[in-house]
């Protein structure tokens, strides 16, 4: 007979002091916290991907290789269905691409970014190396790829336009990295339908390069999971062996596919939600004792007087929930989603509350 | 400039013979191949689930931690919430149990079984040691307790029924392991609906267990990937740390309650499946060279006179997939599900034609 259970032998050393990606769950409250499209499916939508699922077989596993939505995305993209990986969100092609190159080896990334990259990072058993942003939060390509050089550094992550940032990188700047680094480029376009250029086209050219796209944020889908990762020879080839299986229910599918033969729906609003930041910004920047930093994405990073804890916990008792950053390099930083027009409202009149009884 | 990309330096070596888990896809063919239900969902589950879904918002990132899910688990298991996790199948979930506890170490499973264990574990960087079950299939108690006892050893795996050899082990030796080793010991109950005992009594009195299930097999809910996870104190710490964050999407959520509500429509089936089972069995014992293992599961495991290949690839011809399995330990044993009355006739008609036209 054994003595008694001892955890202590189990625990990984490494993942000692990780704290879990947590989203706090308020019920009735404005949610200008994830970065969210504001506008729910359209009605006609929805039922095209009920008639859809209602001929498909729930006892069945689902295709596995979700055949017919990649070749929806081919058409979409513009990138063959081979070189065409979906995911369960971005988030589960983050752990692949982590697992397949960065495991037992290291990864760098330009910070301050989305805190994903660091937690699958270390979850999969490869090391973070942070390269830090320029002042403006522009990547520091130089160090960039000197960190790259490093024979452990498997795989370089830039999130782009960048999540909390909003700020984007050209082109001929993620072309300089791709072109002198052997790792993996992992250039997660989250919000690309929002700004930024896409790296699409540099795909041809170089076969280290990974881009991350997702239904979550433009294309009104968090709620169902779906991201896709464009890739190709012999990179897709190992990333396919890091790929669960069935890792796509069968109704996020149907959805995504629905999604993608009614994109002029999804598109107009787009539209609406870059008119609305532009509004949303300006107002922010008239406000008293606010810096707001210039955005191609759907969300808007502010620096405050006073201390952001201050701001954070004023609009939540006002009803709004916007995000927090507790990354030093953005001291007094928050991050505010784009609403609706009346959600945005909402939060500006609280917001200048906030600054107004703390003067 | 960087010199040509180099796939070389980047490769995993020790994933350099991984052969990823496929699925072939054959358009009308009766499946008696994934161990699924037969039975797809009944039409006022169907309703129900649509319309709970039609109250949610598809934009908005699904509940992280199913809280309304688990509620209705911990009833029907009579596990507390806080010691249940859900996963995106508990094909995550063995992921998740990998890369909490096995990365960088290794892990002892009774084999035959199910691929997902070592293919999972070896993506995790976590070195598989199989300790061969004895001749009737039962666990190797000695060796397996031998084995998990190294230093290196975090995990032990015993799938409970065991998939591909249909046999259960008896709760007093779940114990016994459970008892004489330090490591966490993970018993998957993805067939446990259809037989067996469940080891959820022990959960109290054992700290290093982990039980997985799936709402895949006796519920019906293959294409829609729900798993869950059954754990409690610091392996539930450990393990919630890897656990990715909202990895089930909202409309599999809503059909796992539904499930749940409507619990006796998916148990009678379950008692149906059970019967055929045992028609099956019987009739597929009665034909000449084919010798049939017992089982508590929805599928049976049998071994033929004539090479697998030959019986799986007549079988394919004659419009019905079954398991092909390469496993050196089952030489020339395939493995079928129990299907719907009239599949099983198929099935029966056409494994005696084979067996009959290569006598």
């Amino acid at each position: 007979m054994r003595s008694v259970f001892d955890i202590n032998t189990l625990i990984r050393d490494d993942l000692k002091t990780l704290i879990p990606y947590d989203a706090p769950a308020y019920p009735d409250i404005i949610r200008l916290a994830d970065n969210e499209n504001p506008y729910d499916f359209p009605a006609e939508v929805t039922n095209q991907i009920f008639q859809s699922i209602f001929s498909q077989d729930f006892n069945r596993y689902p295709d596995t290789n979700a055949v017919k939505l990649r070749e929806k995305l081919s058409a979409y993209t513009g990138v063959a269905p081979e070189n065409i990986m979906i995911g369960n969100g971005s988030d589960e092609l983050i752990l692949t691409v982590m697992l397949a190159f960065g495991a037992g080896a290291a990864f760098a990334v330009a910070t301050p970014t989305f805190s994903m990259y660091g937690i699958h990072g270390r979850i999969a058993l490869s090391r973070e190396l942070k390269v830090p942003r320029l002042e403006d939060f522009s990547v520091d390509v130089k160090s960039l790829i000197k960190t790259a050089a490093k024979p452990e550094v498997k795989i370089v992550v830039i999130c782009n336009p960048n999540s909390p940032t909003g700020n984007a990188v050209p082109l001929n700047i993620i072309e300089e990295i791709l072109a002198n680094t052997n790792a993996v480029v992992v250039v997660d376009e989250a919000y690309g339908e929002f700004g930024g250029e896409t790296s699409t086209p540099l795909l041809t050219k170089y076969p280290n390069l990974v881009i991350l796209r997702t239904f979550s944020k433009a294309l009104s889908m968090a709620g169902m999971r779906v991201g896709y990762l464009l890739a190709r020879g012999p990179v897709m080839t190992e990333l396919l062996k890091a790929k669960p299986p069935y890792n796509i229910n069968s109704f996020s599918q149907a959805a995504a596919r629905a999604v993608i033969d009614n994109l002029p729906l999804f598109q107009e609003r787009v539209r609406k939600i870059l008119a609305d930041r532009e509004y949303l910004f300006s107002a922010m920047a008239g406000l008293p004792g606010i810096e707001v930093f210039p955005t191609e994405t759907n969300f808007i990073l502010f620096r405050t007087m006073l201390p952001s804890e201050k701001v954070y916990d004023g609009l939540l008792e006002r009803g709004v929930l916007i995000r927090y950053l507790d990354d030093p390099a953005l001291s007094r930083c928050l991050r505010v989603t784009v609403g609706t027009g009346r959600e945005n409202e909402v939060f500006l009149k609280a917001l200048d509350d906030i600054l107004k009884s703390q003067i």
